[in-house]
C-alpha cells in the first residue's frame, strides 16, 4: 500500500505533527504501507546454516565454555540476518545447535517457553524431564513442552550435538515468559532405553485408562526414528501399491502429534519429518508463517524466493512468512520440520497457496 | 417413585380414560414409576454364556447352516434372559458369536451399526473392509465402523470362530439402521500380515500428512494382541516402580482409541481391555449404560448384583445398567470389554459410582 | 433384507435351535430382514392429534384427577398408535398436555430426563426452576434440562394447559433414568415477569463474566414469543430484500439454542419454530430420527408419507424416522417444532433426504 | 536470570565469538536473562491517553489531512512510550482515535487485521461491512473481522470520532498481514437504524436455521449500548436479590461473544464491558498479555504498577503483559476494554493471579 495521499506540509500540520508525538501519538496515515501489507512482507530472510559450519564451532564452544547455572546449556542461536543480529531464526521461532561433553550435566529449569530436540547424529545423553529419564538418540524427536523440569546430562564418553527448537522469540514479544530454576543436576541419573511416558504412550491407538484426560501437549517424551523411518517406509511402499498415503507423488510424510488429541504436539510448534523419493521435487508453496527445515540424511537442494541452495545432511535453512519454497531431491533425501503453524492456524491466519492449485 | 395418589374409581374416571383411550392418549399418572424410576431399573439381566457351551453351538452350525447372501452371517447373538427372547445382549447392543468354515466366504454389504470383532483364539480369516483386507489373530479387535463394506472368507485349513459386537438393538429401537448389499465375495482374496490402515497408521503418535482430516470413526482397522500386551505389560512394570500407570492397584488397562482424535474407535461403542494381577479383586462400581465383558484369558470371576460368577477362557457376561459389579483374578486375568459408554456420555447421561469413593 | 438363504428344516436344525434357546442365544440369519433393514422401517405411524380432543380431555382430567405428590403431574401423553399403546410419540420422544387448575401445585422433583413446556395458549402458570420462578406465556418456550427440581403452580383464576416434552422414552428403554422428589409445593412463590436466568442470558451476544463455563443446557428457563416473532419477521423481511435469511423461499425459521455454546438447547432434544408465508409448501423431506410439531397459528396441511392431514391451532403431530414430509401453508403459518436430533447427530446417525436435492 | 556464569575472556573465546557472528549465530549463555525472564518484563509500559489530549488533535487532523485512499483513514495510533514511538499500544494491540467529517467517505478495504470500533459518543457514521451499512451510536461496539470489506461515511452534519481497535502490532511482527483495497467510496449508502447481521442475529438463545454454521468471528456487525446497558443493570440488581451473578462484589461485566460459539468476538481480541458500582474497588490482578481499557462514564482511577491515575469519561489506558492493576469507582464506572487474551489462551500461555486468591 503506498501512502499517495498525503497532506500538504505546512506549519499547521507540522504543529498537529509535535502534537502527536507530545501525546505519544502516532497517525496511521504515515505508515499504512508498512503496517498493513499487500501480503507478508518480512523482514526475517530466508538463510541456510551449514552443518559443517555449525559443528565445528559446537566443538569449540564445548572446549572454551562451561555449562552450568546462569547460562543453563551451551546453545548456540542460529540468528536470521534479517533480525538484527538477535537469536531468532524467524520472528517466531528460536533453532540453535546445542553441545554436551562426556559427563557433564545442563542443570535442571523450567519455563513456558515450548521446547522440543532433535538429533541428527551421536547418542549418549538423557535429558530428565519432569523426573523421566529420556535418551536421545539419531532421529529421536524429544519434547519438552511448556513449564515442565528438564536437564541433561552426557554418560558418554564422547560428546553430542543436538538442535533446539523454541518459541522464545514469540514468547519475548508476547511478554509471555515465566521462568524458575531447578535441580543443580538432573534429578535422575538413570538411563534407561525408553522413558516412562514411551512405556505408557507408544502402542498405537491404546490409550492408558488411567490417562483419559486430554493434555495440552503431547505426553510423549520421544518419538523415535524406528517408527518414523517404518511410517515413511510404508507410505511410500503403499504409494507403489497405488494407495493415497503419501502427500503427493514421491514425497512421504508425517506429523508428530499429541496422541490424546491427534492435534500438534505443542500449542505453539509443529514437528514433522519428510522424505522424498530421489528425483522427487516439490510444488512451489506459500504460507503463512515460517518454518525451519533440517536435511538428516541424503542430497537435495531448497528453492526459496528463486533461489537455489545445495543441501547436505545437517544443513538447517528458515523459510519465512510467504516466501515460496520448494525441495528437490538428488537421493532419498530426509528432512526433519519444525514451524509455528500452530499460532497461525488457531488464530485463524494460515493461508497456503500451492503452485498448480 | 409409587402412585400413591391416585383418583377415585368412577364412572366418569372410566369414561375419561376411555376418552384417551380413543385418542390415543395416556396419563402420566398411572405410569409414573414405570417411566421415571428412582434409578435405572433395566429389564435386562446379569448374564454368563459360557465358551463351553457357544463354541459347540457353533460347530455345530458350522455343519448345518451355509453362510451365504440373504442370512449374510453365521452369527449367533446372545440372548438377554430379560429381553424376551430377542438377540439384544443389552438395549444398545447386539453380541454374537460367528463361525466361518474353510473356505468359506461371507458376502460383503455395508450398515449404518457399527460392528467390530474379537478373537479369542483361532486364526485363518481375513476380513476385507473397504477393500483393504484385514488378517485376524488370537487378541485382535478388528473394526467396521458403519456404512463401510465388509466381507470375510477363511483361507486356513480349519474353522475359526470369533465374537462380533454392534450397536443394533440401539439402531433398531431408534430407527436408524441403513443396510446395502455389496459383493457376492470379499472383492480381494489377498492375505497380507497387516492391512494398508494399520501401515499407514499404527505407528505411535505419527499421523500421515495425507490424512489430516479427523474421521467419525478410528481408520485403524486392526488393533494387534501384541500391543495390547505390551502396554498392559508395560503399565504393570511402571506400576511396580511407582509410577501411576494403573487404574487402580493390579489393575492395568486400555482403551482403544481413534488416532485422529483420541476418542472412542466408533461413536457408539467402547472397547477396551483389561488386565488384573493374581489376586487382585475391583471395587464394587455401577454405571450408566450396558457392557460385555469376555474372558480372553486366566481363571477368576466376577459378582453382577451380588452374586459371584465363576470365569474361564471364552466366557462372556453382560452387565445391564446401574448393576453393581467387581472382578476378582485368580490368575493373572485378562478381560476384553466393550459398552455403549460413547453414547452415555455423549448425551449427557452417563453416571459412576465407585465403593469407598 | 430378505432371507431367501435357509438352512433346510431337519431334526438337526431343531435339535440345534433348540439348543440356542436353551442358552440364551438367537441366530442372526433367521431374522436379519427384521434387525437390518435396508432403510429405518419405524413401527412408529404418522399420527395427527386434534387440540379439538386434547384439551377437552385435559380440561375434564382438571376435574376428576388430583395433582400431587405421587402422580407428580396431571400430563397425558400422546400414544403412537404403532407402539403399543404406552405413551411414547416416538421411540425417543414424550409429547403430553399438561393441565393445572387455578391455585394447583404440581410439586417439585428432579429427574435425568430433559424436559420443555411450549405454550400455545393461555398464561397464569409459573415453573420453578431450580428456584427460579419462569413465567409462562403463550408462545414461549420453557426448559427444565436434566436433574434441575422443578414444579409448577398456577396463581391465575383460569386454568391452564401447555405440552411438555421429554426424552422419557429414549430414556426408558437406555435405562438411565434417576428420579427425585423435592419440595411438596413450589419452593419459591413470587411471580416475576422475567426470571432469573432471562435477566443474566437474554441479552443478545453477551455473556456474564461471572459464567464463562460452558453448560450442557442452555441457562436460558425461558424463550419469550416476542423474541421468536421478531427473529421470524426480520427473516421474511430480509428475504424480501434480497438477503439469504430464510431456509428456503416463504420459509422462515429458528433454532433455540444454548447460548455457551450456539448449539442444542439440551443433549437429547432439538427445538426450533416455523413460519411460512401463506401459500409456501416445503420439498419433500425425509430425515432419519423423529420429530413432532404443534400448530402454533394459522391454517395449513402436513403431507406424511403420502397422506395430507389438514391442520388447525393446537394440532399437534408426529413424523417418524425417514417418513416422506412436507408442509403446505393456507395462511401464514406457525409452528413449534422438537425432534431428537441431537441423539441422531451426537452418534453420527443423521441422514436427510430432501426432494430434488 | 543472571548470567553469573560466564566464560573468561580470551582471545580463543573472542575468536569463536568472531566465528558465531560470521555464520549468524548468537550464544544462548550471553543473554539468556533477557531471552527467558523469571516473569513476563514487558518494553511496554502503563500509560494513560487523557481525552482531553485526543479529541482536540482528532479534531485539528479533521481540518488539516484528507480521507482518502492511500493513508485509507484518518486515525491517529497510541504509541506506547516503551515501544519506540511506534503506534504500537501494546506488542499485539493497536488503538487509535478516529474521526471523519460530515459527508467524508473512508475508501473500502480489507485486510488479514481484525478490527473493531467503539464509540464513546456521537453518531451520524455508518460502517459498511461487506455491503451491509451498521450505524455507528455512542456505546455501541461494531466488529469488522479479518478480511471483510469495510468503508465508513459519515451522513451526518456533525464530525464524529470513536477509538478503533486491531491485531495490527500482533499481525506485523508475525508477518500474517494480508490487504486490498475495495471500492473509493462505501458501497451502500443506506442509513438503517439496523444491519442485517443484527436483525438475523440479534434474538437471544435464536439461531436462524438458514446460518448453521460456525464462524470464526462473531456475525454480529453491532452490539448496541442498549443491551449492553440492560444486561450490566440486571447484574446489579440480582446481585442486590442474592444472586450470583456479578465478577466480584460490586462490579458488572460482560463479554462479548460469537453467537454461533459462544466464544470471543474473534480469533485474537477479546472485548468486554465493565460497570463497577460507586465505591467498589477490584482487587489486585496481573494478567499474561495486555488489555486496554476506555472509560465510558463516570469518575475512578486504575493503579497500574502502584501508579494511581484518576480517570475521565473518554480515557484511555493500557496495561502491559503481568503488570499488577486494579480499578477504583468514585462514581457509577462503566469501562470498555479490549484484550488479546484469545492468543494467550489459544496458546496456552494463560495466567492470571489474583491479590488474595
Amino acid at each position: 500500500m503506498d501512502n499517495a495521499m498525503q497532506p500538504e506540509d505546512t506549519p499547521e500540520l507540522r504543529a498537529l505533527y509535535q502534537g502527536f508525538k507530545d501525546n505519544h501519538l502516532n497517525p496511521l496515515w504515515t505508515q499504512t504501507g508498512d503496517l498493513m501489507p499487500l501480503h507478508p512482507r518480512p523482514k526475517a530472510v530466508p538463510h541456510v546454516w551449514r552443518w559443517a559450519d555449525l559443528l565445528p564451532l559446537a566443538e569449540r564452544s564445548g572446549e572454551l565454555v562451561p555449562v552450568g547455572r546462569g547460562g543453563e546449556r551451551r546453545a548456540i542461536g542460529l540468528a536470521n540476518p534479517g533480525l538484527g543480529g538477535r537469536a531468532y531464526v524467524s520472528p517466531t521461532l528460536w533453532a540453535a545447535i546445542q553441545y554436551l561433553c562426556p559427563g557433564e550435566n545442563a542443570p535442571e529449569h523450567r519455563h513456558a517457553q515450548n521446547a522440543f530436540r532433535f538429533v541428527v547424529e551421536g547418542e549418549g545423553v538423557w535429558t530428565v524431564v519432569d523426573g523421566d529419564p529420556v535418551r536421545m538418540s539419531r532421529g529421536d524427536l524429544l519434547l519438552t513442552p511448556g513449564w515442565r523440569f528438564h536437564g541433561h546430562h552426557n554418560v558418554a564418553t564422547e560428546p553430542m550435538a543436538w538442535i533446539d527448537g523454541l518459541d522464545i522469540p514469540f514468547s519475548q514479544q508476547m511478554d509471555v515468559g515465566f521462568f524458575e530454576f531447578g535441580s543443580e543436576r538432573v534429578t535422575d541419573n538413570a538411563t534407561p532405553n525408553y522413558s516412562q511416558g514411551e512405556r505408557l504412550w507408544c502402542h498405537p491407538g491404546l490409550r492408558p485408562l488411567s490417562h483419559l484426560q486430554d493434555t495440552v501437549s503431547s505426553p510423549i517424551g520421544a518419538y523415535r526414528w524406528e517408527f518414523t523411518d517404518q511410517a515413511l517406509t510404508q507410505q511410500l511402499l503403499l504409494e507403489d501399491e497405488g494407495m493415497p498415503a503419501t502427500v503427493e507423488q514421491g514425497h512421504a510424510a508425517i506429523r508428530y502429534v499429541n496422541p490424546t488429541t491427534g492435534g500438534d504436539v505443542m500449542p505453539t510448534i509443529r514437528c514433522e519429518f519428510h522424505r522424498l523419493r530421489a528425483g522427487a521435487e516439490t510444488p512451489e508453496r506459500r504460507e503463512v508463517g515460517s518454518t525451519v527445515f533440517q536435511v538428516f540424511e541424503g542430497q537435495g537442494a531448497v528453492v526459496m524466493g528463486g533461489e537455489t541452495h545445495r543441501l547436505e545432511k545437517g544443513d538447517m535453512f528458515v523459510i519465512p512468512s510467504w516466501v515460496p519454497w520448494s525441495l528437490q531431491a538428488e537421493t532419498q533425501f530426509d528432512l526433519f520440520r519444525f514451524s509455528d503453524a500452530p499460532i497461525m492456524e488457531r488464530l485463524n491466519f494460515m493461508r497456503t497457496a500451492v503452485e498448480g492449485q
